[in-house]
């Protein structure tokens, strides 16, 4: 066995996460090439080895695969303009957040301009980069996927193409991604009543903690329920958590906290049990909030 | 060392929970006696070797550990009433959600009628009474947490007493749970969209534990900025969230999925990024939530 010359890797936006891109490279061992909007961002990383390209189109000459890291499609688009025809034959794998129909929309730009696309998101925060149980899933040109998976998996050990649809990366990141606002906000009230007993927020860690692996817990049969529209046969029913909304609103009085957040969720359950779905799974509101059902 | 002789212990309220528990205690070995208002939810116990109670007074008079598991306190006042005079020098338990005021109100009524009382929470569901790790937890009378800490065990190997104020384990309960919902339905919402894409909310499953596990993995993090009031070093800034605000209401054009269950979450995020906290962790919606800050 001889050991892979490691690939040039471009990483265009050095921001939290797209630094720590760059740095796993580096670290790596790979030829690394960056460039940033504000060139300040460039000088750690330049310190550390990497190549500061004057311009994005130097940016993007300079390796085979290139990634950007951005805040949104529209930054990747404006900013890469300038360096689409030296795309030919290059492989360019996004980084960003955004919606599947903006996902599409970079994707025929990149093949209109000869370039191979891959879409991707990072499933983690930018201090678990590197590390092999950090998640980043792709979707899109699966050759880039297979020509390119070592040097991908410098970034996180965890690695997954959903298919070749270029938008199926940002489909499931809106999918998986809505529960992180809610889940934390929930953690965040609770925080607050605690507080408001003088007691603190780091004791409430390991029941939440629990608590959410017992979430986790349920999953595989929320999703049996969900796949096979069967909701009869609950673990915990829609009455039980409707019994539970006036439990909910206590915690406003009691931690003097605001839980009109929680208003639209009581109201999704109230919903729930007026169209006779009380005695069914909590699973039935999969149903309700689909549109062509409301 | 000698085994020790099981306690006697009193099941009132035989649903999906208190039937479970009743269960546990038959499996372990100890006499136990049942109620409910529904008769007929007892006949599985008697047949695997329960006592069915003609009363609660019966009922209260046949252990001196009594543990009720029935929707609400009220729920749980109403049927105890007519066995308070037997309920002197006996140890009472309730496992039924609800608020702290509701629980110091039934803590007054048991010490009133000469009982100890300790107030507690199933942080698991039904199928997982029994099990090692299965979290309860509860406040009240330490004596009673001490005496029969082992009977406790029963319904779940990790017991926990968060201190001598009844109605502390309603108030973590409440602190704790206020993640549910929201965490549930941010899920569904997401299989709902990966339906609409012709997806199984199953293949979700996977991605959506792991984003749990991030979630998990952030907690200790943001207690300790809350803890100590700095959100000036921020893994994920409001400004982050504030953005990705306007592709979460992607999703419902996406998925033609309801996404108005988000807008009050979005108005909190940009609220604090109107009061100046942009560029601070999103745990500073803690600050938020508090009305003294509103
Ligand atoms: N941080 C996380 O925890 C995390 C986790 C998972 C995914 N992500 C995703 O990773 C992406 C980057 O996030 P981040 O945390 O690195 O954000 P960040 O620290 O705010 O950095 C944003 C980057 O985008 C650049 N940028 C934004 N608008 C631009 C424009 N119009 N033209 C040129 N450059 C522009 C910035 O350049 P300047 O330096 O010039 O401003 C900077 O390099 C986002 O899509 C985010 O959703 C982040
Ligand atoms: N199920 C879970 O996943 C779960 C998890 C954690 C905690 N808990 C908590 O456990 C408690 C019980 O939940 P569960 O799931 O067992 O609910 P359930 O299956 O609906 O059973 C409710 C029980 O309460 C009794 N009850 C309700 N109102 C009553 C009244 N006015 N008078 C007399 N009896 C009354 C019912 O008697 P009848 O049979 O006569 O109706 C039944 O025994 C709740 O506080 C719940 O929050 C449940």
């Amino acid at each position: 066995m001889t050991a892979q010359t490691p690939v040039p890797v471009t990483v265009i936006g050095l921001g939290s996460m797209g630094s720590a891109l760059a740095e796993a490279y580096l670290r790596a061992g790979h030829p690394t090439t960056v460039w940033n909007r504000t060139a300040s961002k460039a000088e750690p990383l330049i310190g550390k080895g990497s190549v500061h390209a004057a311009s994005v189109r130097e940016a993007v000459a300079a390796s085979p695969l290139i990634i950007t890291c951005l805040m949104t499609y529209d930054d990747t688009l404006r900013v890469l303009e300038p360096a689409g025809t030296v795309l030919e034959g290059r492989a360019l794998v996004t980084l960003n957040s955004g919606s599947p129909a903006d996902a599409r929309r970079t994707a025929e730009w990149a093949t209109g301009h000869g370039a191979r696309y891959l879409d991707g998101a990072v499933k983690n925060v930018p201090s678990a980069i590197g590390a092999d149980d950090t998640l980043l899933y792709y979707s899109g040109d699966k050759s880039i996927f297979d020509e390119f998976e070592t040097t991908l998996g410098v970034m996180g050990g965890h690695t997954v193409h959903l298919g070749d649809e270029a938008d199926l990366a940002a489909l499931y990141e809106m999918a998986v991604g809505g529960t992180l606002l809610p889940a934390l906000v929930g953690f965040f009230q609770g925080a607050a009543v605690l507080q408001s007993r003088g007691l603190e927020a780091s004791t409430l860690v390991p029941y939440a903690a629990k608590w959410f692996e017992m979430i986790i817990s349920l999953l595989p049969m929320y999703a049996r329920e969900i796949d096979s529209n069967d909701y009869s046969r609950p673990a915990a029913s829609v009455n039980v958590f409707h019994r539970g909304a006036a439990a909910d609103l206590d915690i406003g009085r009691e931690g003097d906290v605001d839980v009109d957040w929680q208003r639209p969720l009581h109201s999704l359950v109230r919903r729930a049990v007026e169209r006779g779905h009380g005695e069914d799974s909590i699973a039935v509101l999969t149903e309700m909030l689909k549109r062509t059902h409301a």
